[in-house]
């Protein structure tokens, strides 16, 4: 195996550490004065439902009473995992190589909905088991060739964890310099559905079983084979639930630990948050047990059909905008969504208040 | 009361028929050729769940592998409803007039949203109550001043219910000759909730209680009351619940006939249609009575918070795209959709094959 450029390794772990302290829980005060415009505009109260929370909510984070949601950014992390040689994928690892090919040449579902959603893509190799082809557009982060098995040993080291989630925070980093008004979070790792069950059931402290689909399509066979590897795992290694650096190193992924880091970053600094499916819901697990207040930041895109999301989902107390049985991850949820946060600023920022309209109040 | 112009009354019925005879149900054909592409993208198969499903369904309606949907329109009918002065609304009926002039100065939720989804709005007075300032972009096509109250008559005769279903028609075929590649559906009417689930009973055969809703936000004293009205009307009127027209005579509205007639012509010229929410839903029950291949042009937009809707979407077999609690009509699901629907189709004819990204295929 080639030799990975560690020049990331010595950063020191204040760096996540401070981030985390920078994270408060929105005001109250903004959900208030979003509230009361929205009450004046000419619809039935509350009548638009879940798109009047998501303004609601995009006004508490960005602390503006009418939010801009000009710069879009779709965060794509790809990495491998050492666990696909147990054979728990409908797909063989070198699909996490030409993926990121294809995000690169644009031919991925991601691209073509990033693309629909006026948002930028920006595809980083946090760990894919190959070397790949420099790229003008590819942020080249690999912290190793894949993690090693968890099935026989910790997917990572600790330092590894820590430096998956440094990596996620420093290319958040790189892009807010550009701008960003919201992060949406998406991935690509043959095996990682294995290792977000794994988190998920540390975590919310479900059943294997409860949480453990059919990834991209395995049969009734893999799938009892997954969550046998899954159960042995989490016997093999002693995970403190309440440590996500802990739970990331023994059963993580280097994409999830880059999807934490970027929710700790984008929290940090009042960015909303776009999840995507299972996956990004596992990284979001990690953010939220680091710091609780970021759940104030995570919109949730979609209900995945991988059937552990809707157990990740009710964890953190989040309702999905979209439930269309969606299990491609990359990030196609979160562009999808993008609409619908985009639609909910503008019912804020351009209907008509019953007083401008001349329209009378409800009488009842 | 001011004399209705009366001008389309004579027109013949022939008309209604002829559209309805030209219904013919999509092909397997197509459906399947949409299948084969949808198959050979870079994608898990069937990862984009219900995207994929709608994409499949607007290349079986036009016809088309790479289905265009250029021009989008939201047919928005306006009337009012006699039972109005039974107090079953929340607001008053002088709303409708006013929520009209809204529609007109771009006020209204389905301006913003239309204006978001790249649609153009159709907004046509099929029978509101007072006579509306002429205004260039008013499509005026009043029946009556607003329908008899149906708890004390029949709410218009067959021939105003011909009428309002042929107005339909002809506002559809206007439009068409502009350019209409999807058709979206929408209402504004006081008291349109209480026609809706009126008709909702006699079709579907479900309990009142199970099917009338709080419609803008009425209380528990008035939906009691609602309840008990609509009981009383079906209980005075013997209703066919076989002839499409003498449910809508009895029961029915204007702008619901001026749906059901969209939906006729959109269907018989291969155009997709977007439904919204309760009301142009009991528009659908009525149209798919006319003639049950409809039934495959219809879209479900979204699933509304008022409960008469997931009956209505269950008895046409149709699974919503959004969830997200709207209650408002006007048309404001369909525009939210319409962007789902562009998304389908970017998928279809935007993503790399297996083949041309060289990803490798399924193993198990």
């Amino acid at each position: 195996m080639n030799q990975v450029n560690k020049e990331n390794l010595n950063m020191p772990i204040r760096h996540m550490n401070k981030t985390i302290q920078r994270i408060s829980p929105v005001k109250a005060v903004w959900l208030n004065k979003a509230q009361e415009r929205l009450d004046k505009l000419t619809k039935p109260l509350g009548s638009l439902g879940q798109l009047e929370e998501l303004a609601k909510q995009l006004v508490a984070i960005t602390e503006k009473e009418k939010p801009v949601l000009h710069h879009k950014i779709i965060f794509t992390f790809i990495a491998d995992h050492g666990v696909a040689e147990e054979g728990i994928s409908a797909y063989p690892q070198i699909v996490t190589a030409q993926m990121a090919a294809n995000f690169l040449n644009k031919g991925a579902a991601v691209n073509v909905l990033a693309d629909h959603a006026g948002a930028r893509l920006v595809a980083a190799d946090l760990g894919v088991a190959v070397d790949l082809p420099p790229h003008p557009k590819l942020i080249s982060k690999k912290i190793a060739y894949g993690t090693k098995n968890m099935m026989r040993e910790t997917a990572m080291t600790r330092t590894e964890a820590i430096e998956s989630i440094e990596t996620g925070i420093e290319i958040f980093q790189q892009e807010f310099k550009k701008g960003i008004d919201i992060a949406g979070i998406g991935e690509m790792g043959i095996g990682n559905t294995t290792a977000s069950s794994a988190i998920t059931a540390v975590i919310t402290k479900q059943a294997v079983e409860a949480i453990t689909g059919r990834g991209t399509g395995i049969n009734d066979k893999i799938l009892e084979r997954k969550i046998r590897i899954i159960k042995e795992s989490l016997t093999r290694h002693l995970i403190d639930p309440t440590d996500p650096v802990d739970i990331l190193s023994k059963v993580g992924g280097f994409e999830i630990g880059g999807m934490t880091g970027v929710m700790l970053a984008a929290a940090s600094k009042k960015i909303p948050i776009m999840l995507d499916g299972f996956i990004s819901g596992a990284s979001a697990l990690l953010a939220v047990l680091f710091e609780p207040n970021v759940r104030d930041y995570l919109i949730a895109s979609h209900r995945s059909q991988e059937k552990g999301h809707a157990v990740i989902l009710d964890h953190l107390g989040l309702r999905p905008l979209l439930d269309l049985n969606l299990r491609l991850g990359e990030g196609t949820g979160s562009a999808l969504a993008m609409n619908l946060a985009d639609a909910s600023v503008k019912i804020l920022t351009h209907m008509a208040t019953f007083e401008s309209a001349g329209v009378s109040e409800k009488t009842t």
